[in-house]
């Protein structure tokens, strides 16, 4: 039987920027957090343990284990990095890399330290052009209504902001214009490390955002996933005090213990989570709901959201 | 002799978000850090110290010491909390209390656990109009210029986002709409915690933001001030297990030592911290490249930047 586990950190952490004194409703402004919880398990989709990645850090000093689970981006984003990923952690590249940079506001990135550790070979060198997605959506004015196949049809442009047209699409939080679109650098997305080049990033070197959206790495760096577990395994390390944030101290590095992918995991069920339908009823009312927060903390209703302050609930679900 | 200390955290933190590469510049396209460190000593802004509140957490598990320094905001700005935490300060009230809630992609929260402690006598009831200053901006269809004083002459709404018009005066990122101007919650600003009336925040209750922008706080919940330097021994503390991020175990609560005033400080020099004129032409030129990033690394200018992807320089000055 399909059972919601009732105290996730992943749906707080992606959901909930509660009030600071406390998250309430009233009947009338349900909060966006009530909002999803009253979805239906229809408006819920199911992530494809083979779409996860399972980060497994060496234990803490308390002895707790440590956790990060991402998800992949579907096609048709950035999927020639994501191949290089699968292929990299089918071979267990990771094991034995660790957490290398952590600067505040900004990012944390992991790989090998060493900058010498062979990659198996099969990866690809993924073109600038893979920056941008091959979709072209159609923008009917009157409605901001994105129609182009696979962002389906019910997906709604949800505001124009500064840095172009953004929209949710299959799940995520989008970029658009110039007949394009790319994946968006929102707190918790997962990205592709590179040098000058802009095809010189194998997937091999990752980061993930905490701190505020870094926008103006979009479409200059491939974002392919988003952590949807155990972020705070991450944006709670000590900032490195090296240029950039990397660690000066090689000893303050945490050691990748393994990195598989999710249907890969032998010891214990896979990994099983699930996203809310951004092209949903419910969704579109959660939006507004962060756009216009009315629940009894809040006097002034801000009129807009920008797109990375509506994070796609994302939950686990646990079986029984 | 005035000298500015060659490696400053509160300069690489409210400033650089480098490229994942590295931060580099041709001479044609300078990266903003560099248009920054090219500003003329008369484009800084010094910050008295009196407009400093410095906090010291109890010493790390290494022994190492954590202080973290607020800059409190300038008249029209949320006077009546500022007044109050001049006095919380003056008293020591602080002094033994303890970080108390942190919460990922959110905020850190300190003041007295207990909530028993009892507040100097004399604090004021701050009304729910103080949530917006009295001034009245002047919008300029043509050029966007806001000609209200003290916000002065010179300062220009960046750009229209989707909270409203933004625009920095005197040094900060303001929002403003409906003839008033309102300080915004971005990354590293710090707040007074209230319960559901808006006029039961007496500043004893502080917060700062440590995750993406949560601007639907902006006119809900008064704005004191933004950390200059330090952030880091907040955000990197491990986020809390309770509701709301609050530290269920006591244990887990890091003390306070002590939180004074800048000019306060008997045991050594009073913190001298400058910012950037945000009047100026270089400031100007840097929230230029902010939103137009040209540095080798980039390879497609974003176009724009919201308010809080263009942090305020703000670096240490070391008397000699």
């Amino acid at each position: 039987m399909r059972k919601i586990s009732a105290v996730s950190s992943t749906f707080a952490l992606l959901m909930a920027t509660p009030a600071i004194a406390q998250d309430t409703q009233t009947a009338e402004y349900p909060s966006p957090n009530a909002i999803v919880e009253a979805a239906p398990p229809s408006d819920w989709v199911t992530i494809a343990p083979s779409d996860l990645l399972v980060m497994d850090l060496a234990p803490d000093a308390q002895g707790n284990p440590r956790r990060v689970i991402i998800q992949l981006m579907p096609e048709p984003f950035s999927q020639g990095w994501i191949r290089n990923i699968r292929k990299l952690a089918a071979a267990r590249w990771w094991d034995g890399t660790s957490i290398n940079r952590v600067q505040d506001n900004y990012v944390v990135q992991w790989g090998d330290a060493s900058e010498k550790k062979a990659l198996p070979e099969g990866l690809e060198t993924v073109p600038e052009s893979e920056y941008l997605s091959k979709l072209t959506p159609i923008d009917s004015e009157s409605s901001n209504i994105y129609n182009s196949d696979p962002v389906s049809d019910a997906t709604e442009a949800y505001r124009d902001d500064l840095y172009g047209k953004s929209l949710f699409g299959l799940g995520w939080p989008l970029g658009s214009g110039n007949n394009s679109l790319w994946p968006i650098h929102c707190y918790g997305a997962v990205g592709v490390g590179r040098n000058y080049s802009p095809d010189t990033g194998s997937g091999a070197e990752l980061y993930t955002v905490i701190g505020h959206a870094p926008r103006h790495l979009d479409r200059n760096i491939a974002v392919v996933g988003r952590i949807v577990e155990g972020i705070e395994h991450l944006s709670s390390l000590p900032r490195g005090k090296g240029q950039l944030g990397f660690y000066e101290d090689a000893s303050k590095r945490v050691p990748i213990t393994s990195l598989r992918l999710g249907d890969a995991l032998a010891e214990d069920a896979p990994p099983a989570f699930e996203y809310l339908d951004t092209n949903s009823a419910i969704f579109a009312k959660y939006a507004d709901a962060r756009a216009n927060r009315r629940d009894p903390f809040f006097i002034k209703p801000a009129g807009g959201a920008d797109i990375c302050n509506i994070p796609v609930p994302v939950r686990r679900v646990t079986g029984e």
